[in-house]
């Protein structure tokens, strides 16, 4: 087995769901992810804890074939709910031989499974809960790189030392936490400002995503001004939106457009009125996800990158005061910020050209 | 897809487990069975259940790795036990890439955890359930076939007009159930002669077990006398016993030896005073079952031959006013009578040569 996979289940056990004895441990995960389930056992073995390995919605294939046979109505698994109530620990593993295996179930179908799945996914998150990523072919593909060079990238980001990336975010924390206003200025189209006062800029240091590597905020609903170019791609639900582009007045998307599938864009700012409004600010902070693979848990937290999130506001996020930004959906938009670029709080410059003000006296 | 997997899925939901709508459905088994757990959610999507695969035991390596890594303390995996509580229909399908996967697992450390793992189990048997076999190279390579051969062996005996072979194998039912005594003959070592007055038979038609494909009773405890000389191998955790030799008198064990592993036939009679009476005897009636395989599954129930098993009694096999015999172990052991050899009921030969009598009538 390769060692890293040792690591990374080292990291999930003590650092990101932190293993007692005792523990009941769910571990969802694709066949293909199995080395990493081995080690996780032994972790959990070695703890004194009980795992229980599923491989229910990760099971793509089985998941699809069930789908398609089962049309469009579904009931919450009264079962699978039960398994994760009694469950301290809920670890998922993204890892799957083909990442378009879904691809040909209606969404209609999905939605309606989804819905009645909400349950068990508002449950998990309830528990001592990590989602991470297994470097699998079908994943490496989806990234265009060949799988030893994803097996890289994924290791370089999951195996760091987490301590010292949580004390390189605070330094951000403690800048963003008590602004209240916050401008991001790159290229020629994306000049934005929020407030951000009474919110909370929480530090993403790898428990709950893993790579972790962010730190975000919730922007106050109605006071977002400007335009936004997002030049790096997003896909959603299987088809990629390129070059979205937003424009706010207080706080509301007035005018929007997209170089290739603009209508999902539309779609997605259809769906309620707080898809209209933006949910999150993110500012990534893992250098050592250096490239773009269309996938979230990554792309997200890269250096040199913001994103903002039209739709639903994270909870800790979002002061006791303020108003929280509710929708039925969540969709992260990327802005790379390497080149042109700053991020402005209370008009002091925090970032240039993505070097934070205090990277400049770090060695 | 093999269009013979399609066939195993739907023999399994319409036959064995009778899917209903709204079934909650744990599927166990390892990865190497996908393929079948995909035709099993087409079923369970057809018939509008809710499944969710699991691969804990059947999922070798990560099985072994927790064992190892755990020592011997367990407890009861509560998470696991109320999954199981609230599941309508349990299927375990049996395959791994590598039958020997936990040969390294300390003996104790694996009695240890199937202790704690017994409420589960229990559980289990409770719910509609069915044990089944996919055939994986790893069990193709056990029972020394090439991986095609031995995908023809599997779905033969699997694949099959189950209410023909319940026709069958009723024949028999009809003569053992009001019968008193039965003496079984073969070769110049095995006569043996027990009471199964007040005992039922059971037509075992693939319900629970598939392949099914034998009819089994209960010997009443004490009044087993004669000698039996087991000519088909018996493999018992993990080690090969050949020719285990039993003596019997007033119903109990007075001598044994074997061929290869007799230290191993010691230790099964030594487990408790149930493990040196009979708590079954069985006819395997399944004729598509042509070939010994080590794997007690199919080769119970391969038509020729007879076992019998030291220890625990199944409860629906024992009459009301009958004592069961009782004991924590329950071994089978095989007889093949396909030569020179003959089943007596109350003193009428009802098979000669593995032919039964009601065969000689039909076409």
């Amino acid at each position: 087995m390769d060692p890293r996979i040792r690591e990374h289940a080292a990291v999930i056990a003590n650092h990101s769901v932190g293993l007692q004895e005792d523990d009941t441990v769910v571990i969802d995960a694709h066949p293909v992810a199995e080395d990493l389930v081995v080690a996780l056992c032994e972790e959990i073995g070695d703890a004194g804890g009980k795992p229980l390995w599923t491989v229910n919605r990760a099971g793509k294939r089985a998941n699809r074939a069930y789908l398609r046979a089962a049309g469009g109505e579904f009931e919450t698994p009264e079962h699978e709910l039960a398994l994760i109530e009694e469950t301290d620990v809920y670890i998922a593993v993204r890892a799957g031989p083909n990442a378009t295996e879904t691809s040909d179930v209606d969404p209609a179908v999905n939605t309606a499974y989804r819905t009645a799945y909400r349950p068990v996914m508002e449950e998990r998150l309830d528990k001592r809960w990590c989602l991470t990523q297994f470097p699998a072919p079908g994943n490496a593909q989806l990234a265009e790189m060949s799988t030893e060079a994803y097996e890289n990238f994924v290791w370089d980001a999951v195996n760091k030392d987490w301590a010292d990336q949580r004390a390189h975010q605070e330094q951000l924390v403690e800048i963003l936490d008590p602004a209240d206003e916050v401008r991001i200025v790159s290229g020629e189209e994306t000049d934005v400002t929020m407030s951000i006062a009474g919110n909370h800029a929480i530090n993403d240091h790898g428990k709950f995503n893993l790579p972790g590597g962010e730190v975000f905020t919730a922007p106050v609903p109605d006071s977002v001004e400007g335009t936004v170019r997002f030049d790096m791609p997003l896909y959603h639900e299987g088809r990629e939106v390129t070059d979205a582009y937003l424009k706010f007045e207080d706080g509301e998307v007035v005018a929007h457009e997209a170089g290739k599938n603009e209508a999902v864009l539309t779609e997605v700012l259809e769906t309620d009125d707080g898809a209209r409004r933006l949910g999150e600010l993110g500012i990534g902070m893992n250098r050592d996800i250096d490239e773009f693979t269309y996938n979230m848990l990554f792309d997200e937290k890269m250096g040199d990158t913001v994103h903002m999130a039209v739709g639903r506001a994270y909870d800790e996020t979002v002061g006791e005061d303020n108003e929280a930004n509710d929708s039925s959906t969540h969709v992260d938009m990327i802005v790379d910020m390497s080149e042109d670029s700053f991020i402005e709080v209370d008009g002091e410059r925090v970032q240039e050209d993505g070097t934070f003000v205090f990277e400049e006296s770090e060695d």
